[in-house]
């Protein structure tokens, strides 16, 4: 069994981690760390844990962490790239689930999170952890970058249209919608149930920290600078995550198959038949993107509907799919749940 | 008191017409109709108008609709235009909920409802109810064609830019979600509780039956055909419609000055400040819709934020609006209900 | 117009107030406080009162709160008893929404609420604002302690079997569940959209502040001590309170007509059909109490169903009925309001 | 690899069954029946279980039936009864999840259900299959009547306290709340999300078909007749069920010794920590049952809060728990789901 370590376990991708990998086979979860809720319990915190966890909750240290084969950051942006360094040095592969080690370029990376990169040295060997996208990358990575829900759900909506380089790419456009935990388990007013719930809004309309990161993987696939309009909002949900996304065709294709082609062999992506709208329920709690293409009424636009969990392969699903890369193990070990539906 | 009828009185639009005339200070609803539960009480089937309404459901006869000064028709499509004329003919101003008297053209109609149209004559006549747009010919109109709840969303958020001709009005898109109650009272399987909520998806992607009427009040505005892509989508929630608006920006603009200087003597159109993002439930049971405008990062794209109450401003507030145009009312008479949040 | 005070305005039963009173027609909203907000206008922290209100959050002071003619305490408890000695000093008259004065034990209140009571000579004086039971001292009253949202819901249920003493007051049991708003607004984890939707619990079933609240009030009607159990729940819904209340009769009688007599003159009580079974839903937002009474199948067990509105009748509602009273107004005005449903 | 049924797979029992035995290691669905939708395949049904099953629904004959080792009826009452017989006559072991085989009284079954019992001969036969009480006659059992939802969750709550004979059997109170899944998947008014959300009401209050299974239940184990009110109720969430239960103690015992002892081998019972409110979504989706017993303040009544998925361990995972019995495998097999929190 390898030795999983996971930094910031008491947030709502640190509990994920642990239900996922609760029965996974080759893998077992040693320590886990919360620097305000050291000494808790897991099954204390999170009660749906009882009798799946045993672990109790320690203070972060790098060095103990280091006895791990892979360790996991289910932190806010700026904790991971502290620690890093330290434990790749010591052999240790990383996932990091949170935003430090995505974007290429520093300067860019402190515009977005107001903050200097601290080891922007490390920023050229994290591979961006899509493994539709950069799976051999990820069989040899010792930092992968793992991506945020938005450009998940996103770039795997448009990646067939770039590849095959028959939309116009200055133009699209990105409508998309997140389940209420994707704002995180701190408390604050605005995702109180009260606040959130029977009620639908935009935010971040003038500029979201997932916009620079979908640019990016976009213009790498499209192979030149790609322009994108994305407005993220939030729906009255628990968990899921639907992308409504508009390309210009600028020649004839057929839709549907070239998605059915591009991912045939993917085991997490499912591309529904013609004329379907896939529903964010069917992939809750999954590590599933199910898409569907359609052509608008009268237009020579293509509409992709991506939808998968904020938390699975928006998050965590995705980070236990790269960690089973990274050790060699079958990409879909410990991922075969099935929907709760209803 | 004006004496009211409402054909068809089981729906929610019904209820909803109910509820914002129970205090109207110049009108009585005295008929409600329904086919089905003619003879029971209003208040039996609806218990939140206990001690408000004690109507009693009948049977649709147009001869005793006639009484009425001005008769509702809160019925799915292809019921209106079979009473409507005789209705008229007795003097009777009409507004109908439904769609059929929204498009100008019954070809189109007969196309997008799978129906001959039965009184294509009376097409020209009817007048489209947006007051922000109508205003003066609905106050001479003895019947009203009470718009869409899409298409109310969509139309107040596009008109600043179309008739200031400032955007590319072949490529707009209209991304817009509908609460469940846009569904209705009807029992079908894909609209109970457990299967509508905790999920999000789109639906008529392929082309939605208030598309052509989105794209002929958007022509009208700007003088020339428009192209949309419109797609509609069910959020986990009651009420509430909120339209995410592209638009590209073909010259330089003060959008925000645009929009409040189009808005600022309209009782029911609410321009927020810059920078927000309109949240569903500020609009909740009222005749409100609230726009908020924003330029997206980096691009030369318009944004517009815009939400109502599917069920109020955009289907039986909206009704009631227009009927106080139409009998020389005060305009907001009956309709300064105030959001119930939390 | 009487001027009206509001301490403590950023909370639920703050806005609640606010909404009630913005069309009441004989009193208008002078003065609103908040510690916190003190300079941030309401319709910027409420934009569901835009064009509503325009007043602006000020400090508390009770100088100038005392220029009003009454001022509802809308406070965590503790902040009434400061200030209320000086206001009533001063001639204004107070409705503490708070729980400070509705325990006529100052023991029994700092045992409850662990903190001295500060003016335990005002409890005598202080007239608890259930107007079902105490309505000609209400009129009267310079200091009405507004009951809990609990407490209304369980006594308003129970009310005609202690009256006329038909039921065993040792082993009443009264279980009672509450939307998530009764939790207040203030930022904390476990009133998140993502912790308490899709769950149910029981919080509390070791004793909750609001067991005595009720027991005083039942022994009152009862004319001797009652025995009671109380266990409160969680509900996944933003308003609603409902009261399920359990009690052995101990001689026949019949439930229905007790309950429609009892409540006959009743402006805010309806007595639903014999066999109803009300729903949260058609009291939401309005000042009602809706009740409905069965026999248990097969046994000497009185049933009786209890729903309100836990921010209206429960709380800000239940205060302007006590404020008209205070004030010599029509008892019901400006609560006229017809519930959103759907 | 055992050969499994199942005759009316398209309600929320079915598809739950599906979801469970998707990855049991020991058994296979062979055959899943629908009247209504025979021909089309499961995935397109239930887009979530694309990819997991490649069944289509056939019609229901017994014969092809028969060629199964067990065959689950997730059927409305009235269906097992007609083919049951057939099936036992062939070697095929059954579990039925609805109510035809739970009570040992045709008369009293005929009274509850308004249907002749079409096989009174088969009710001694038929195991009531809960496992925490019925282990090892279930092992034996050829047909098992499968628990309600309510009266798993309040048996399992009362069990300790009855065996241990220290309560008053006379006055229980059962007060119940379930998610809308327990009204089933079919199209009705009262189940539409704009009718169930944002609501709370009680049903059945007069009397509800599970109160005679639970008192033949509670008294079985009591070894005398019980009294129970019992009052169920629909709580505005898709899964789980919440019961609250009271009885009154007649001599002093240490309740928390008492749970912890009697489920201490219990694999899907588990006795939270004194002080503890089990929270229904931490069962979600799993087949636990999890309890907390609490004193009530200064009474002599014991509380107890049990809570279970009602689609899991009330229906579907201990359909299979009881599969796992009758067919010798391990019981828990195919039941280590974690809860999907948040």
């Amino acid at each position: 069994m390898y030795k999983i370590g996971i930094v910031g376990g008491t947030g709502y991708t640190g509990v994920e981690l642990l239900r996922l990998l609760a029965h996974h086979p080759q893998v077992e979860v040693a320590q886990i760390t919360s620097r305000g809720n050291a000494g808790t319990s897991v099954a204390a915190m999170f009660p749906s844990l009882r009798g799946v966890s045993d672990l109790v909750f320690t203070e972060p240290e790098a060095e103990r962490l280091a006895e791990c084969d892979l360790v996991f950051f289910a932190t806010p942006h700026g904790t991971a790239m502290e620690m890093v360094p330290q434990l790749l040095g010591a052999g240790t592969r990383v996932v990091d689930l949170g935003p430090d080690f995505r974007l290429r370029d520093p300067a860019q990376w402190q515009q977005w999170y107001k903050l200097e990169h601290s080891c922007p040295e490390r920023l050229e060997e994290a591979v961006y952890g899509l493994p539709e996208l950069n799976r051999a990358a990820i069989r040899e990575a010792r930092l992968v970058a793992n991506p945020g829900c938005y450009p998940t759900c996103v770039i795997l909506g448009f990646l067939p249209l770039l590849e095959r380089g028959v939309v116009d790419v200055e133009h699209l456009v990105a409508n998309a919608i997140s389940g209420i935990s994707g704002a995180g388990r701190q408390a604050q007013t605005r995702t109180l149930a009260c606040e959130a719930t029977e009620s639908f809004s935009a935010y971040g309309a003038a500029g979201h920290r997932h916009l620079p990161e979908i640019r990016q993987g976009l213009s790498a696939i499209a192979g030149r600078a790609v322009e994108l309009v994305f407005v993220p909002h939030l729906a009255p949900m628990i968990r899921g995550m639907h992308g409504t996304l508009y390309a210009r065709l600028t020649e004839e294709v057929d839709l549907q198959a070239l998605y059915e082609e591009r991912y045939a062999n993917e085991p997490f992506v499912d591309v529904m038949p013609a004329g379907s709208h896939p529903e964010t329920r069917t992939v809750r709690g999954t590590n599933l993107c199910r898409l569907a293409v359609h052509r608008a009424h009268g237009q020579d636009t293509a509409l992709v509907l991506s939808v998968i969990d904020n938390l699975t392969k928006g998050a965590s699903g995705q980070a236990v799919q790269n960690m089973n890369l990274m050790l060699g193990l079958e990409e879909t070990a410990g991922l075969d749940q099935v929907a709760v539906v209803p």
